[in-house]
């Protein structure tokens, strides 16, 4: 029988990927609902080969725009408005929500998901990277499955899968480094958002291909596998590994290493995480020739270059509100870095500045809690900004 | 409550590092039987330390000086004789069966501890590469767990916890490729035993070393893993991994390729056949530190250099009796290598004469036609070699 997938985020590059997969799996699964912010063009396209019965457009304008343009398509009914992601998620002929949205956006869709049963495949950090504690405390009481999307994560889920999670010792996530991995100082002052948007191994999103860069995004995953795997910060390791073949390790209390490798190649997870808890054969994507691969090296990540990772260490142990400060603080710093209207060295000092200046922390906040202090430090943060440079 | 263990082998590589982990965790594990070939002396320590109910040589001559030896020590039976070894291992007191006899000695016993319900603990290869077909489906008729012990086929194991052996697309062995790697053909030649037996990784027996060395060892492990895993030879893959810290891998159908690394110690793998399905922390092992160790590497085998892989693979492929005869030749190529009658690629040379002078294979022999044939191939290889050299 098919799985029915809702695709939040269907226009973005793991959205793409995944309809990729999908198609190529016709057989195993269809299209329920697509989602997108504004990107109609590649929407209307995505609509027309998938024929799901909704999509949804959160941007009012673009939403109406696509109505018109598809006039006369009938099988498709779009929507718009905010909760409508959350209703579609929520249809009982979904079996899958996949959770492919970036930003904040992703929250309450998945909280919407996880309450009605639907296996979560989860693509979007900030859901776990703010709001950990409730989305996995939901996700136990209503007994639904998360499975992560990073390549990081969805290594580490695999590799415990018959394992007892009494048995770990550490789980250790491994980083490309970026491209920047072997830059002075002066070098990384001078870097622009079109050097830090070419990532050697990973094709993504603008905002992850600059946080790969900086290191943030290991930060904000390394808060993720604390709440994934319910670990706590002093048994997560992070150590850089540039060929990005090895996608996260496992070492257990008699120092056995558990890793999963692959040629670095979104569609893998994607795949794993719509057929879990069954596998599939994987079409277009190349296997691992370790003949030609030769060597996978490995090294520490550089904290006085790239302090990132160290900031959301800080901020998870601190806990509480602070994941939702850095991240707010750490998009608003990205785009300010993309509109070339601060350094690539600035992100991490505009950060670290707002982390600094947050003085309201509580230890369990409540999504609504959440989603002020992330408007609020947003705002906070262009001011800081403003001040700084 | 503590698992009692009866210990075949003890004063190999093997068994002395088994006791090393038993004794580092006294209160999980408990020595019920020790035995031996002829190494008293060690074995007399191990007694005294152990105090085994039961202690069993082999040798009659050398039981008898152990009991004279012994005089006065009344905690420990000593007993001879073929069948010994399996009235230990059947006995009721035994939880564990740890096989850690060299050669065709172990079978015996295996097929003995199988039959009354013991987790075997495999640390022999002749064991399943002689006899896999009916190792393997008697511990199917009585339900029994053969947990390896090997590095390579432990790694495999562990993998595969957790995973639907359905999705097996390829196990692939790692090898260290044995001192002699990078060597020439002229190089080769001059190889002596003292060169053979310095293995650059693992602490071992002097006829597995060898078997390193020739890249037969892998061979061997090739044909293990055919039956540990009930995988066609099609599906089995080596690599050279010089540094022996992936153990071995399990590439799934949709390319995801699963790994063990530790720090070359066997003792890793031999805490784990003991605590399986459980485990515990290690003591004396130290874990990887992947920024120290800085570098994985990856080749092809060098088939013309080290034909023993290869000749392993058909002698598996064509099964019946040849793995009998593969691995009954080379332990005698071997031996006359170490006595210093035949040169180093001699041996693949010998081995091959051998398995292609052999013209009586059956396709599912009994035990005692193996046991037949492994002496006779014995006599056979002794023949051959004194008319080739």
């Amino acid at each position: 029988m098919k799985k029915t997938v809702a695709l939040l985020g269907s226009t973005g590059s793991i959205g793409r990927q995944t309809l990729e997969v999908i198609e190529a799996n016709k057989n195993s699964f269809e299209v329920f609902a697509l989602a997108a912010h504004n990107e109609i063009k590649i929407l209307k396209e995505q609509i027309i080969k998938f024929k799901p019965e909704v999509a949804v457009v959160s941007d009012e304008k673009a939403a109406k725009k696509l109505s018109l343009d598809l006039h006369g398509f009938k099988h498709t009914k779009i929507l718009s408005g905010e909760n409508s992601l959350n209703e579609i998620v929520a249809n009982p002929k979904v079996d899958i929500a996949f959770i492919a949205v970036s930003g904040t956006a992703g929250l309450l869709p998945t909280l919407a998901a996880i309450k009605t049963g639907k296996i979560i495949a989860l693509a979007n950090k900030e859901t776990l990277v703010v709001a950990g504690h409730i989305v996995m405390e939901q996700a136990k009481k209503f007994k639904v499955p998360i499975i992560p999307v990073d390549s990081e994560h969805s290594a580490v889920f695999q590799c415990l899968q018959g394992k007892n999670k009494l048995h770990i010792k550490k789980i250790i996530l491994t980083a490309s480094g970026g491209p920047f991995r072997n830059y002075s100082i002066e070098e990384l002052k001078r870097v622009t958002p079109e050097m830090a948007l070419d990532h050697p191994n990973w094709s993504m999103g603008k905002k992850i291909t600059v946080d790969s860069a900086t290191l943030m995004n290991k930060g904000l995953e390394l808060i993720e596998a604390r709440w994934l795997f319910d670990i706590p910060y002093n048994q997560l390791e992070v150590v850089i590994h540039p060929q990005s073949i090895i996608h996260s390790m496992v070492e257990l209390i008699d120092n056995s290493v558990f890793s999963l490798m692959s040629i670095p190649d979104m569609k893998i997870p994607i795949q794993y995480a719509l057929t879990w808890p069954e596998r599939m054969p994987i079409s277009n994507s190349e296997e691992i020739d370790f003949t030609k691969l030769k060597t996978l090296t490995f090294e520490s990540p550089n904290h006085k270059l790239f302090p990132c990772l160290k900031l959301a260490r800080r901020a998870g142990e601190e806990g509480g509100l602070m994941p939702v400060v850095l991240n707010a603080a750490n998009e608003v710093a990205v785009a300010l870095f993309l509109e070339e209207k601060i350094g690539f060295l600035d992100i991490p000092y505009l950060v670290e500045k707002v982390l600094d200046s947050f003085d309201n922390n509580s230890p369990n906040p409540e999504l609504e809690e959440i989603l002020e202090t992330d408007r609020l430090i947003r705002k906070k943060t262009l001011q800081i900004a403003e001040k700084l440079f």
